[in-house]
């Protein structure tokens, strides 16, 4: 998904001169480490221009704290420590899973080696934690605890999805639990920490965490589909990267679970040893598709996008923060981009 | 270091029974590797008994509590926070220098593979945090802190650590000032631990913070001194295992900085390339005697009790706990057990 203006120029800056103040935490060499994964710097450390994500989770947070009517400074901490959390778990995950791209360039681990990467990772799950923790309030205390519990879902989150990959027999319930644990906790999370930070009453920090929970899980579909059907310039990773790596994603395991003649070739292709050649692949994504597993994520996105409309709705906020939430969930669940 | 009845049975049976606790909150799949890590579960995840650590840094953080004038179950969370901290950087520590043996067992990752316990050393990191925060007090808040300012500092210098294995130019302050963050910071964060959710006066928690940090670099010293000369039993690891990697322990360095004819040998071996033959492992060890690595590292060690008792001494708080933190100092920092 290409860089969207999710937030103000304004925001943007402000956004980035904290993450840089918190990176600053850092010994240089973990620094230079988080520095290239951000997208700050290459690899010598010279900086760079342009790189880095969508800040999809700092501006969900910045929004949540308007929506209980503070200024988007507010969430700042907590938009910080969100991100970082992100960043944390892509660069733990690109060494787990072996991928060796990541937003169109070669994926830290490739570059500093493993332990290095594992270490930069370790550092920036601290700094995220330092950060909420510095602002010494209780409402930070608060904010501090549900980001250690949406990390700790999101772990437990990756964890199952490492075990399905071993596995035959993973049912969709199972699946759609796994995608709220990896992907819902930290949306949520993102969607509430604001407005927890704010001192929002609690009947809005929740309406705000469904919200994020099915946008979570919305998005995780989204991302799903991309990884089969995605082009390389849309996802920056290789072409069926998910397929290659038998990944036991939403799509794959409802066409699994519906019982078809497709349903049963295709569970005959996945048992099949690596290395899978290509045209395995394109016929996998054929079989996925034939066996109905693109339609229902398809659906099941746009329903779960609905639910998270429908939980926005009843809370008690600015219609043009609302509006903005909304926006920003239509947009990044949109598979156009 | 073999098992030292460091706390009353009750104690240790108190801090275990915390730690199962913690750990129940993690998903079934890193719950398995954190209880093999932990040492009350084989690989296939059935129990055994007599596994587990010296349980040093939960020690300290109860005597830290009572220190302060409070039960020793003031300090519960940050006992079990901090030796999570110690279980999730040993974890990763492996990984990172490919370790293969881990208190006499395979570690964790030649049994569960390598992302499974990147995952699970996140995971302990997670729930270590996550302990101290649902306390809900500002005490609490403290403590979470500096745990993680803690972690900081333990990542930093695990981070230099790595960093000194490829330059050859490593001076022995900047090798003790990695020691200081690699073990003295997380050492004074348990000392300290216990007063901080004590409401200890901040007085007191300094004193214990710098006993900690003092004893954390002895520790260090002795930990290098037993990775050279220190047996298989004790250590449980390979003999030689740190010379075998070209660790810049803090003997190495200062016997490379001692400027003798040993010294430059010494270089010349550590220039060059694996595999390591074991005879000259054996020299490059008799080297760094000869250069006088070895008892300069003795009698830094000695140096930093001597500061860490003097420091104790300084502080207001009963003679008999006094008397057990040195007790412990001692015990920890004896190179014949």
């Amino acid at each position: 998904m290409t860089a969207a203006p999710l937030v103000t120029a304004e925001e943007r800056a402000l956004v980035e001169k904290a993450m840089r103040d918190a990176v600053e935490r850092l010994d240089p060499w973990t620094r230079r480490i988080a520095a290239y994964h951000l997208g700050w710097a290459d690899a010598e450390g010279a900086s760079v221009t342009g790189g880095g994500g969508k800040a999809l989770r700092p501006a969900l947070a910045l929004l949540s704290a308007r929506a209980a009517g503070a200024p988007p400074e507010a969430a700042l901490p907590g938009a910080v420590a969100v991100e970082l959390v992100h960043a944390f778990s892509l660069l733990h995950d690109d060494i787990m899973d072996g991928d060796r791209t990541r937003r169109h360039r070669p994926a830290a681990w490739t570059v500093f080696g493993s332990p290095a990467a594992i270490l930069g990772g370790d550092a920036l799950m601290t700094i995220a934690l330092e950060v909420l923790l510095d602002a010494g309030t209780p409402a930070a205390h608060r904010a501090a605890h549900d980001l250690v519990e949406a990390t700790r879902r999101l772990i437990a989150g990756q964890a199952r999805d490492m075990e399905f990959e071993s596995r035959d027999d993973v049912s969709l319930d199972e699946c759609l639990a796994m995608a709220a644990d990896k992907t819902g906790a930290l949306l949520a999370c993102s969607c509430a920490i604001g407005a927890t930070l704010a001192g929002a009453p609690p009947a809005l920090v929740d309406v705000l965490a469904v919200f994020g929970a099915e946008l979570g899980v919305a998005f995780q579909l989204v991302d799903d589909l991309l990884g089969i059907w995605g082009s390389p310039e849309t996802t920056g990773k290789p072409v069926l990267s998910d397929l290659r790596a038998r990944k036991k994603s939403l799509p794959v395991v409802a066409a699994l679970a519906a019982g078809t003649a497709e349903s049963r070739r295709l569970a005959e292709l996945y048992a099949r040893p690596a290395p899978r050649p290509e045209d395995e692949l394109r016929e996998t994504a054929r079989l996925i598709e034939a066996a109905g597993g693109r339609s229902w994520a398809e659906t099941e996105a746009a329903r779960r996008l609905e639910r998270a409309e429908a939980e926005l709705a009843r809370g008690r906020m600015d219609d043009g923060v609302r509006a903005e939430l909304r926006d920003i969930a239509r947009f990044v669940t949109a598979r156009d981009h």
